[in-house]
């Protein structure tokens, strides 16, 4: 039987959309453990798009771009539409986790972590963070640390708004990614075999 | 010349609704001042709606229901659609306010205010609260106490799930709501004459 | 072996340690858990009180009274001297989890519960919330609810402010928080079996 | 008549003062306005310290380095403190604005400026923001940008954690502060004129 992590996740110009490939390449590598990405935009009505699938993951990861201070709208409106699986809690004790993209290095970028961590908090998912210390904190460190952005809650990375994805975040951010899949599945893992 | 108060709402169910034309009712009575409403839906893209009368607003008033957590996707769709004007801080050093709805108590409504000052304050937008003591947190008060709910930062109120607009929320949400116009409307004057 | 919670709070009035008592009655009646309580006053320093107990739990429950929007002073010195674990990230991979009180309804204790999510997060600590639907908001429903404040990413008590710890928070909110200690001990019974 | 600016601060390292003094400074430079600075351990108890200074000014910012992800203990204390002004609403319709520093980029700063905006909103405050877009986000642009953190609720500034407030923040942060401590003198100007 293996475990499996949903990201469900929006972007709109495609740095997102990187990030999360690297998560879910980082949660792939953790031993029976499968990871699917999953587009907000095709789970935009609670009656349509594959909510069985993710009723049947272990650990759901949100992801979106912060658009004026929160998630973007395609996100939330995802986000409404699982207002039906609310209803009848569904998705109460899988994991959730999540990360957010930005042209800015805080960007509010945390308030969209919160965001996701209060709507996995109404779900009665509990919250995986993404567990590395901060870094480009010091005396010539530079921005090929990881956790570069210094995020606790979830990941946050950081995209040039002039750089198309093929180059924006920095492979710093990626690497972070990874780890950040890979722990969000470590974590799924022993959650599961705990029941 | 009068100060004109713009107040952008979002209503899935017809409770925000209510609280949104009280929120204008107490607004419309300072003198000098107009109060006007404006469906989010009307603004879901930067290039349509009524634009140019947000502009023209000395203070944009936010409102939507909070759902799963956040603002309603409906809202969210305006606040992104607002990115272009926030592109050239066309609101810049106007005023703003915000109030939401759930049918819980808390039900995670600071969150949605928080959306709201953030949103603002990417805009440059000054923040106006709510200016009123809790209520209905004594020995023998009783929900007709004004902000029974207990906020500061904006408006909250509480509707019941199975009741209409017709009666939730209750009379002492939608004087508190009075209140709340008519402390943004004075701000809006003084904001404006001292300029 | 016995799971082991601790639960670290500050109370001002005797409010917040009636519920630490819940929570810890709660999280006891678990099978193989015990549940202990600190006082973060014995926390405040680095260098003394009961570090050693921390370390050696396997989930810490954050517990204090919303002061002025946040959690109280003397919760916060024992989170700032909590930057030494921090550093040697010492409880990463624990569980962790919050409860607040305070006389208003709402009263900003959403803030608080973030707080605590945020601190976690810093410690890698995964967060297990309330896992409760909100009462108290149908016609007819009353204040003797569970989770009659209506929240989600904790415990939410409320306190009316002319009424000691005797009778406030009542009844409901004690439930409540019995309810929350036996979910986060079950939540630590199943992280440390999955282990 | 002067309008004042009371800036209230705590500093740990010395690097939340340097941003402090360049507050105020820019605040200092605005025609007709006077800033004064004073430390938050000077405001611990609501029985001692310049409480009457605080109480005659037009605007009070709020200052602090994030701490395990929210205001230092020390500034807490003086918030807690302020609950006595608080319950006879002695600094209702003042202006407010706040910044943080911290090690990290992001390092959970937003939190803390929520914190204070929640603070300031309890008082009955209006919240003035930094006013000002973000830099070192395009190819090419340099931490030598204003705002380069990408702030907007209030000033965040970034200081290396091996680095004494001699040289940390760098010279951008120290400029954006004094911009940010103009736009605050400004608004206390204005909002003083219009009453």
């Amino acid at each position: 039987m293996s475990i499996k992590i949903a990201i469900v996740y929006h972007s709109g110009y495609g740095h997102t959309a990187v990030v999360a490939q690297h998560v879910a390449k980082g949660a792939g590598e953790v031993q029976g453990v499968e990871a699917a990405l999953y587009k907000a935009e095709d789970l935009a009505s609670p009656d349509k798009g594959p909510w069985d699938q993710l009723a049947a993951a272990d650990a759901i990861v949100f992801g979106a771009p912060t658009y004026m201070g929160s998630a973007s709208a395609p996100f939330k409106q995802f986000a409404d539409a699982s207002s039906k699986v609310w209803f009848g809690q569904g998705w109460k004790d899988k994991l959730a986790a999540g990360f957010t993209n930005s042209g800015s290095w805080s960007g509010d970028k945390l308030n969209t972590l919160m965001q996701f961590a209060i709507l996995a908090a109404q779900h009665g998912m509990n919250w995986v963070n993404l567990g590395l210390m901060p870094g480009f904190n010091k005396k010539g460190s530079t921005p090929e640390d990881l956790n570069r952005v210094g995020s606790y809650l979830g990941l946050m990375t950081q995209a040039n708004i002039d750089e198309g994805p093929e180059t924006a975040p920095i492979s710093s951010d990626r690497k972070t990614a990874e780890l950040f899949g890979r722990r969000v599945a470590e974590a799924a893992v022993r959650w599961t075999k705990g029941k």
